[in-house]
């Protein structure tokens, strides 16, 4: 495996599986490159988000815009630079500010079975 | 383990093990608080870098600035949100442009032990 470098370019936006609308992931690197580890982009439009319990360890960076992130009693605000630490097994709320996110994230292991 | 976020200003920079200079790290999240990868922010002042082969699988998300990096004869330039995975096993050197960098960055295993 070599090394590899990605843009928002290279980004093949899809609807996040299992979400109404409005979230998009686009995978770059997964257990097809046998990477242990699965790299993406997301995107989320304006005021759009999703629920959902943890499946894997899920690193979020926020490259653009803001999100709100909710998980157990606490809401945090996360804009661009910051970074979110999503832990396998926490329930976590998040919703697009109103300008919408774009991010980048890294899963351990693999958050879906490639295609 | 609950979901966390951070800034940069979360940041406690301190100069890269076994590097020169000019390459600081700050690690926010590792086996200290029984995550199984680290998560931090680094920094590259103007014209500094590193090379080393990867103990680790390493992903690097540039924040800010941006970055060369060499691998197997080839190079690339990357920019602000720019996504640079670098696998275990692989030669790599890193030299930060004019202005130098500000990077996130994810690796699984860790990449050294929590002090």
């Amino acid at each position: 495996m070599k090394v590899r470098s990605f843009t928002i370019d290279d980004a093949r936006f899809e609807p996040s599986p299992g979400q109404d609308g409005g979230v998009f992931t686009a995978n770059l690197v997964d257990e097809r490159h046998g990477a242990p580890i699965t790299i993406g982009y997301g995107r989320y439009d304006p005021n759009e988000g999703l629920t959902e319990t943890m499946a894997v360890d899920d690193v979020m960076i926020v490259l653009q815009g803001s999100l709100e992130i909710m998980s157990n009693g606490i809401s945090m605000v996360v804009g661009s630079g910051g970074i979110v630490h999503m832990p396998q097994g926490e329930a976590v709320t998040i919703i697009a500010q109103g300008e919408g996110a774009t991010t980048a994230y890294v899963t351990y292991p693999h958050w879906r079975e490639a295609r």
